[in-house]
């Protein structure tokens, strides 16, 4: 294509469907979201780390099915012949990270990420191709204090963004109970899978779609089964107080009571897509009316390491996502006031002194503070419209007169002030109001 | 695929090849290098942005041509029929950003992105398929004061990496003299771009080569051509000091010396591969025998911007590279001690108390410690061995006994001196320890 039919064809300024650009604004937002996570769970004692988004297409096809992979992630072969994949979820992605070293390498393992996922599908509210997902995995821990350190540490995120307990609630349950079940319901495998699908589905559905699979997949106990979906203590009854699965769930919710977390509730239809839960389930949901979504989701699968060869690995963990969390803390006004901000503007008040104001400026910004220096030619009062658009606190005029007699004028932009100093006790001055 | 399948063959741990995975102490060695750069970057008052690795493949095509996007790029169609790339270098993404708002945004505007690139090659050192890339660029400043401020940035990120003047040399050059001297020579523009391919390679081919080169595309004045390749004087005599290209280049180095960068080079051998730039270009060396390679590179594209439909748009910026930073920061012994660390590690010798360690735990977090909580069944002697490789400066040990007494042993493991006192005195101490 030569120059000419380069630029008489306009080239289109819209981003790739369903994904998102980050204008500095946008970015502020991510970057509080971000930063909320990452100081949360460090407090915690977990370690970040990372992988490339793309992987072999296997890693996706052996637990979840070529089908899955061919329709809803984005593979494609490779020049070389590979099949490769963007990562749809993190997990397997940890999962083959902790594998390879899990022989050697010291245990617990506190890890966490925040990775971008794929998914191909169509772009709709709260669901897009490319996402972001805090991911927090805990290996090694066999007993519930690991199921409950991981609830509790999604609590203290959801603290720290200034949620209070009203505004969520964590629901839990475990697939022993769940297995327990079905099997004290004489429900085979082929069943039982598509039982769960069905619970999972029940508020999506309307209440006849619901009990017509229900006497297909329990034939006979489907009212009792019916029984057991709505009463926890039904659930109990029905499995014995010394059930494992039982048992396991009791104490974690009163660890997290005894921790101070109360909105946490038991809810034996909680299923959660993914197939390698071992254990304890859970999502926290918003309680808000006009944002009921899940926002957390985790629990325990003490399998999926042995699937690459690692030794018997106990793992837990749980993923939250960044619009999903965006959403949550718009709705419940707790998005932070996130500006543009500066510590200094320099204004010339002369086009000569460009370079001077650019080496005040290069100490200053050793000393720690964000100085902006003008670098046009604008009258004064544009510059220091300018300055304001910036988001600078103050604005200092560097001009030949200052430089001459090294006494600068420095203006405070809001109370519009003014001192006239040397640079050094500016500085001074400037770092104890940053 | 059914269950038993899935376990029969072991999935291979190996990630997707020439990409990383980042295992924390990688992570720790990333997250350096990244946080330095937006540090940096920040003081000067550059804002964050970003976008997808998806972006439509037209957005290569127009600029490099479809030859390049087919050979060196993750590209492939999308079930939506949408021909989509794996974004190869941010330049044309940012430009399609501000095209889309330049006729509001206030200028000029400052943005950074650390965005991972993606390069269909065989990996080698320094080259890998993914790659992140500090993206530094300054839109609507239209003299070389914009050119000396992003030189002056790269300088100042070089320095905070603790490299020294000597460790790293900039050279310059102005694609203007360039130009000047193709038209001077005579030198038509389908010569000039082969001419411009034989320049950059000078380093890396035989000196006859490049003869043989150099007669075919300069005939007749092929000698007198490489009198001004070998010299900046020659130039500077051939064009004129009147020249446009000149006086922007002296000016640019005149003002970098004045901040006191003295290792700042005019080379008029320096090409750069992109088409799209216009003015001064640069790049940064290092200057050590065993690693001379290109750390920076950067340069004026006044021009891009309008291919997108954006209003006249000045353009100035530079890319850095995280794995060519990894290698200047090894070779120059530039890498700070990156261990893992957390403030203190619960031990406890009973089994009882997990939950009232968590809750002190929780505690100790609000105040903004790092605390990990011994979540095992270990003997004392094995849980301050784990708190050892945890990287903890402190244990506080949390009992039956510590719990009746509200007085709590705090044990420092560099010292192993012991103290005795409440949770809140605890607090206070550590946070000064801090």
């Amino acid at each position: 294509m030569t120059k000419k039919q380069m630029v008489s064809k306009k080239l289109s300024t819209e981003s790739y469907k369903g994904v998102r650009d980050f204008f500095p604004e946008e970015m502020r937002l991510q970057k509080h979201i971000f930063s909320v996570m990452r100081e949360s769970v460090e407090l915690y004692g977990y370690e970040e780390y990372n992988a490339s988004i793309l992987e072999p297409a296997e890693l996706y096809e052996a637990k979840s099915g070529e089908e899955i992979v061919k329709e809803q992630t984005y593979t494609f072969t490779d020049r070389g012949g590979r099949k490769v994949t963007l990562r749809p979820e993190m997990t397997p992605t940890v999962a083959r990270m902790i594998a390879s070293r899990s022989k050697s390498m010291p245990l617990p393992a506190r890890w966490y990420s925040i990775p971008n996922l794929f998914r191909y599908e169509q772009p709709q509210k709260g669901r897009l191709r490319e996402h972001f997902q805090l991911n927090v995995d805990l290996f090694g821990v066999k007993d519930i204090s690991g199921d409950i350190e991981i609830i509790s540490l999604a609590h203290f995120l959801m603290q720290a963004y200034g949620a209070k307990q009203s505004d969520y609630v964590i629901k839990i349950n475990n697939r022993k109970i769940t297995e327990s079940l079905y099997k004290h319901y004489g429900i085979a495998e082929e069943e039982a899978y598509k039982l769960s699908k069905l619970i999972d589905k029940k508020n999506k559905i309307s209440a006849d779609t619901f009990d017509t699979g229900l006497e297909l997949l329990v034939p006979k106990k489907a009212s009792e089964f019916k029984a057991v979906l709505s009463s926890n203590k039904v659930v109990i009854e029905t499995l014995g107080e010394d059930n494992e699965g039982v048992i396991e769930l009791l104490q974690t919710i009163e660890g997290l009571k005894k921790l101070g977390i109360e909105n946490v509730i038991f809810d034996q239809t909680l299923m959660r897509g993914f197939d390698y839960y071992t254990g304890i389930v859970f999502e926290i949901f918003d309680t808000h009316p006009d944002n009921m979504r899940s926002l957390f989701g985790g629990g325990r699968y003490d399998d999926l390491i042995d699937l690459f060869g690692g030794k018997d690995m106990p793992a837990v963990g749980f993923g939250t996502g960044d619009v999903t969390i965006k959403d949550f803390l718009e709705i419940h006004n707790l998005l932070p006031n996130l500006e543009k901000k500066a510590d200094v503007y320099i204004v010339r008040p002369d086009k000569t002194s460009i370079i001077e104001s650019m080496k005040i400026a290069d100490g200053l910004r050793l000393a720690g503070l964000e100085v902006l220096v003008d670098l046009g030619t604008k009258k004064v009062a544009d510059q220091i419209k300018q300055a304001e658009k910036s988001g600078a606190s103050f604005v200092l005029f560097i001009g030949e007169e200052e430089l001459k007699t090294n006494i600068f004028t420095l203006k405070h932009l809001a109370s519009k002030e003014e001192i006239k100093k040397s640079i050094t006790d500016i500085q001074t001055l400037l770092l104890e109001k940053k």
